[in-house]
């Protein structure tokens, strides 16, 4: 093998594959990456068995051949390398020779034998959406999955498509979040549980472009993310994920509209007079024409008032700090609206036409109370 | 006390004290900063009992007074308070009430009467010089003390003035750092030695501006810098500094003029290969118009030539990679002058007029050798 690629081509291509290596394995195969060199492409990949990527990158082919390398040091030798051609050839011992200007490594790699392929998958059921919204919507709802391994549906996101509505749910126990987009096409009913993992690692990779677009395939166990010269495939979570709709209620007592960044940044400053350790609530005081947050602890006490438009009941109800910020930090809107029932009933945060949901369930308020 | 501080004032003077406050002590009224009020100035203070800032802050006073309290939580609260006037209060029972906009925290502070006051000094003999100079001389030598604190000596840089020529020398058994200035007066001769926590520390603080001035004041025990409206006031290290001037030496079998930053890429991406504990050197092998760099690991092998201009013998030498960089890093000129004399005597890099000097012991080259 034998190929002359950019620097910048190449060290952008190892990121992408790099994500799907793991950062230590009981199968020393899987810390490599693999360069397979065949019919004018060179491609990368890397496979920690949940994860598989392969990409391409440009470049120019003297030789075919194939070779597994050590990902995370041919990622660092490819980043130190200068900003010029880098030549990589191998040699029937499977040593690499990597050079670039007049420097020269020589690293030993392996043959691919024992890397796992990544399986080919049946390409009959798929949709497209940009980046830019895959990217989004992971970025609101991945926050909130659990990473209680005991329990595997709950570190994995529901993505359920029915009609053109492209519906992504998480859940932790304690609270809900759920994103709904409109996709420019109708598709047969999909309803699947992916990993959080995957998605933490493909919004990553995305760009985060409108006009850039990704396609996802479906099948039974597996998902797939094509996009630019990228494949992302994926082992689905197995199971059945839980029915959230009896939890979702549109009747309230409360609703309350609220400047975003001043709840904000006032929770944010509440909960400095909290240590992790102490699970402090935050109180949540709704009167006529303002809310008045406070807590307390061993450190101090804090309070501020906020002004807000309210529709219903006067309610007194605490919180989670932690919950609240998360949802409040993922929202895009400069207002949002906060539905309440009773003090040990959930919240909701959502706009009218429920593109975005947040439950979260209220903690025992006197746990506050010093 | 109370007193009303723009956020951007207060947020900088707590940060500049809070330099002096250790992350945990065994004395908790150590881990407090003390606002002082009086005649019109508020003045902040933190001691960790070998270094002691106090700093001015801007502001409107309206009652006098004094108070102690948690430095990292009064820190956190200002930090994220918004950008707009604070009001700090205190009442008799040193709880302090800090309101910004609709916030109010109540803080329990703590009397300053177990607070240890930073020693009064003596200020006959002083220096001044830039901020930019003091901090470009920290940088340039603090990388090579030594963090053994067995040896307390090697934890600390001698500061050596003779007629207007200010010296600091930093080592650590393997190799020797000395930066040279001139100052515009001319001084009596003094000899210290300073922590090297101090010299960290201050050089945070320092703005790095060519005309601000900063003033050094020497006594048997302590130093003290004086600069904006701060006092940096330090503890020295007792004992007699090392004899460096007998390891100097200006015989040079051969002269190697280098582009810095290409040796500094090389040693780097060779550095590579090398796992922390491995130790391994780097090899270097100085040729008629060109050295060639390589290094041996189980990982790999790495080769690079670099064009040199040289003067004297050819030589074979080894080095710590990490001595070399660390030289390499803190000189700004963009070539550099390295002399040799046999693979077992020290190397220096030094310019023309030995402002600078690094002295790098050579390392046994037989250990690089697979």
């Amino acid at each position: 093998m034998k190929i002359i690629c950019s620097k910048a081509d190449l060290l952008n291509s190892v990121n992408i594959v790099m994500k799907a290596v793991p950062a230590k394995s009981t199968m020393p195969i899987l810390e490599c990456l693999v360069i397979e060199v065949k019919n004018g492409i060179i491609k990368l990949t890397a496979n920690d068995m949940e994860l598989g990527i392969e990409t391409l990158v440009k470049g120019e082919v003297i030789a075919d051949g194939v070779i597994a390398i050590n990902a995370k040091i041919f990622a660092d030798i490819i980043r130190k390398l200068s900003d010029n051609d880098i030549i990589i050839e191998t040699d029937d011992n499977f040593m690499a020779h990597i050079s670039c200007e007049k420097a020269k490594f020589d690293i030993a790699g392996k043959s691919n034998d024992e890397f796992p392929l990544i399986p080919k998958i049946e390409r009959d059921c798929s949709i497209e959406l940009s980046q830019f919204s895959l990217k989004e919507i992971i970025r609101q709802t991945v926050f909130s999955i659990s990473d209680n391994e005991s329990n595997k549906i709950m570190t994995g996101e529901l993505f359920e498509i029915t009609g053109n509505e492209f519906k992504v749910v998480s859940l932790d126990g304690h609270r809900i979040s759920i994103r709904k987009i409109s996709l420019k096409e109708s598709y047969d009913h999909i309803k699947i549980i992916v990993p959080g993992k995957t998605l933490n690692e493909i919004s990553k990779i995305l760009s985060g472009e409108i006009e850039d677009m990704v396609k996802i395939f479906f099948t039974n166990k597996h998902i797939v993310f094509e996009f630019n010269d990228t494949m992302v495939l994926s082992r689905l979570i197995e199971g059945e994920y839980y029915r959230i709709e009896q939890m979702l209620s549109s009747d309230y007592e409360t609703k309350v509209t609220i400047n975003k960044k001043e709840f904000l940044n006032c929770i944010d400053r509440a909960t400095l007079l909290v240590k992790e350790s102490e699970k402090k609530p935050i109180i949540i005081n709704v009167g006529e024409q303002n809310i008045e947050l406070c807590i307390n602890s061993t450190i101090g006490s804090m309070k501020e008032e906020i002004d807000i438009t309210k529709e219903g009941k006067d309610i007194l109800i605490a919180f989670n700090p932690r919950f609240l910020m998360d949802a409040l930090r993922v929202i895009d809107e400069e207002e949002v609206d906060i539905y309440l029932f009773n003090p040990k009933a959930p919240c909701f945060i959502k706009d009218k036409e429920e593109t975005y949901i947040y439950l979260i369930l209220p903690v025992n308020f006197n746990a506050g109370v010093n």
